[in-house]
């Protein structure tokens, strides 16, 4: 059985681009004791992927020249040798960039998906998925908001960054976010209730205009950049402030030169907290969160952006787009039926 | 009555002089109701006042030229319209250098000592005083060190470094000691039984040399110096590490150009914990504190390590001293008795 799968050309120089991938064909596999076979329906594009694509370790094994690119997907089992899933299950987990994956117990994210009545697949790979998990547990159990606080979030249009600003409005906070472009700022401000927008690309003075829009000064960070932007923020922080480390998409594109960050002695002098996380030492704390997550998805309190790409053929240009910043919301590549299966 | 100050007679350029200060002759004054006139005894030297004398406002107001400085002193009570706090009360407080100071309800720091018999009255200002309960409320609240951790500690022969060496020693962990001399170095693993000392002069990789001597990596630092060595400690942390921020020396002497910090991004791939934190914040955990470091003392588990400079009119050298890295120990200056004092 045909299985196409996207492959690392070239290792790339900055952002990525279409070419650095190339989508070759091959032959579908064969679960052996313990898998599965399953048919992936949803690729969540990450920006922690870019970190694989250099041949370096980077908390992951890195990606071969050659090899499948791998990232979290929505799929439906075709075959199951594994205790506890069947055919026709929803799942999702981190598989190979190809239309039929191998998974097993050892999967990385393995969960069985109970898709509800209305809901899009695809929210399971971004609002109902790890984009909205990541926001709701950064918020809570690492940047323990509370209603009142000023919240500052960066990347605040993207998949993360726009779940984490409707979350802490819900729960009361004022919150501000940080944007490249005046379309994400109209976009935060006019539809996901944000209380003010910073565009970074046109001021040149960051913490100056991150102080005009927060006088009261920043309780909270959600950190999605690192940078310049975390350069700015630690300036702007109040004492006991907390500072949520999510992501560094900033550097992520030329990992060997790190942006410098100057303003540390404010981790002292406020008594900041920064706390770096990864979804998966929080696994405990999803089922509330995805409850909480259906509940104001459901109500309308929470407005999904996505941004869908689709067919596998394209999931390197959909890729290189997010990285280069140039999409809102969270970005999917929905897989293209191959001749012979059904539609 | 006669009351020496030693006042900010420059601003300091790099590491203080000692003629950047300048005693002066005053008159003593006179306490108002709700105020104390207090006979100081031991200064406590303090790397947070070099941050005082820039004249710029450094979590307290700056020092301004021809002010007396301030810092932490153990005192004796002379005269009290203070209810709770009586004639030959030992008390500790931050005072201005000077011979007797006006002290009340709202003097930073303050707290009436029960000094214990055989303990010496400087210790109040070291190893049971600000020092010793900086260190252990550090390693406990915000570091969270338990047995069989490895724990870094940076300025590790000094005040609150080796009151952390030893502290964590006795919780069980591995300690290692980050120094600036090969005398230190022999101190530490000598003399606190720290497990291996890197002398950050004599390495020209300070991320290697600390590997080397913690090939397991580092579950929790105490940085009391930022800059260089909080950034090549950040590559050497385990997942789930913690970093208590309690001083960054380094750059004291030159704050307007901070070390830049490249690696942040372990922050998020280790998933560590920084947090910064002053000593004022954390009162409720002092009595137990004090409790245990007296416990400690007396047994002679702990041994403290004291450079004392005899007189006001030194003062100001002494601390030159302290700042350039030069002294062991807890910098205290004992003050003289001024004529017409009884000895």
């Amino acid at each position: 059985m045909l299985n196409r799968q996207m492959t690392l050309k070239s290792h790339p120089n900055g952002i990525p681009l279409p070419t650095d991938f190339e989508l070759v064909e091959r032959t579908a596999p064969t679960p052996g004791p313990g898998q599965m076979l399953v048919r992936n329906l949803y690729f969540s594009l990450e920006a922690a992927i870019r970190g694989w694509l250099d041949g370096k370790a980077n908390y992951f094994e890195p990606i071969p020249l050659g090899g499948a690119i791998r990232g979290p997907s929505v799929a439906r089992v075709m075959e199951s040798n594994l205790e506890g899933y069947a055919p026709g299950d929803i799942i999702f987990g981190l598989h190979l960039w190809e239309d039929y994956s191998l998974s097993d117990a050892n999967t990385i994210l393995l969960a069985k998906l109970q898709p509800r009545e209305g809901m899009p697949l695809s929210y399971y790979s971004g609002a109902l998925g790890g984009s909205g998990q990541t926001a709701y547990v950064g918020l809570h159990s690492i940047g323990n908001i509370k209603a009142g606080d000023t919240v500052l979030i960066s990347a605040a249009a993207g998949a993360t960054g726009s779940m984490a600003c409707q979350i802490a409005k819900l729960r009361g906070c004022k919150v501000v976010g940080i944007v490249g472009s005046e379309d994400k700022a109209k976009l935060i401000t006019e539809q996901l209730g944000v209380d003010a927008a910073v565009n970074y690309k046109s001021t040149d003075d960051l913490q100056a205009s991150i102080m005009a829009a927060c006088p009261e000064g920043v309780d909270v960070y959600y950190d999605n950049v690192g940078g310049n932007t975390l350069n700015a923020a630690l300036a702007c922080m109040n004492s006991y402030g907390r500072i949520i480390g999510c992501g560094m998409i900033s550097d992520y594109n030329d990992q060997d030169n790190p942006t410098p960050i100057f303003n540390m002695w404010k981790l002292v002098e406020k008594e900041l907290t920064l706390r770096g996380f990864l979804l998966h030492s929080h696994v405990d704390q999803l089922p509330a969160a995805l409850d909480q997550l259906h509940a104001w998805v459901e109500s309308g309190d929470i407005k999904v952006l996505e941004n869908i790409t689709e067919g596998l053929p394209n999931a390197g240009w959909a890729y290189s787009e997010m990285m280069k910043g140039a999409t809102i919301g969270k970005n999917l590549v929905k897989m293209d039926l191959l001749p012979g299966e059904e539609g």
